[in-house]
């Protein structure tokens, strides 16, 4: 689609900075779209780390790794992404990614909280190598998603070890989703 | 670069956009950059037009054109981008750029015009072929130009019969270019 979504423009780019062999970190599962993504980019020899709150999103998300055949090459976390350094066992990821809003066809009444999603945005940004990327996708039509959309982009342009772009849709009848690209200094 | 300048995003995305033997328009030819690109995408079928006010720029296109063997494949124009309709001959391209400010290396004193301006948008909206590509790059930076960068912005965003994207830097010194992406309805 022209102009992209804010989540085909990510693939298209995040495609030439990963290479085969590299970690990365899906924070938010959800329903594995990213997931499985991140999976093909790193290819065999590469490691995902795939989190999520939600069972349901873990199961979805391991049924379609399974069914794309790309289930060897995920780690699923079942847990909260404020601790994913933890789970990351002091590995340095080339990329860590965030789709931030409720699981489509799940439960809509979970959505991420803005205190949780800063806090986890913070320990990504420690744990990325040198040069590694954090991207966001923010959903600002959400229930509650304009205040924490605004408190992510506030965050992000704030960290001063990072160069950030932002894309989005203009003119939409309610706010649209946009798309925060970050590079950390290398 | 990651995440691309306004510029690198605009060719990376234009390319899969264009096809081989489209005509398509450079309302700013400026240094040839742009033009260029647009002569190498369009292919030696292509057709392209490309307008610059000042005869500097022309020149300049010119040379670079040759030295890249792609002057066969492009109509310069010096003139004003209000008249590109005219210049089009009747023509509907596939897409239209427009790259705002003044020329690199050239005269800072001749910039574009907000009024000038959004009368060549508006013509080159109305000339565009169905589900054609208006991209602009502006740059709030310059002397006048954060009053231009607005007014373009609320422009395309006004314009019902598009579907417009903005990408730009978040958190620079001074207000950073930002390029907008718009798709006329097909």
């Amino acid at each position: 689609m022209f102009p992209p979504r804010p989540t085909e423009l990510l693939h298209l780019l995040l495609k030439s900075e990963i290479a085969a062999g590299d970690f990365v970190i899906d924070a938010t599962a959800g329903n594995g779209h990213d997931t499985a993504f991140l999976a093909k980019v790193a290819g065999e020899t590469g490691k995902v780390l795939a989190i999520d709150v939600q069972a349901q999103a873990i199961e979805s998300t391991a049924a379609r790794l399974e069914s794309e055949g790309l289930r060897d090459r995920v780690k699923l976390h079942h847990g909260c992404h404020t601790n994913l350094a933890d789970f990351a066992g002091g590995k340095s990821p080339t990329a860590i990614i965030f789709n931030l809003g409720y699981l489509p066809g799940g439960d809509h009444g979970v959505i991420t909280r803005t205190e949780n999603t800063l806090q986890a945005l913070e320990a990504a940004s420690e744990i990325l190598r040198p040069a590694g990327i954090l991207a966001v996708i923010c959903y600002p039509g959400h229930d509650g998603g304009g205040e924490e959309a605004a408190a992510v982009e506030d965050f992000i342009a704030s960290l001063a070890t990072h160069r950030t772009a932002r894309y989005g849709m203009l003119a939409a009848e309610k706010p649209a989703p946009f798309l925060l690209l970050s590079r950390k200094s290398g």
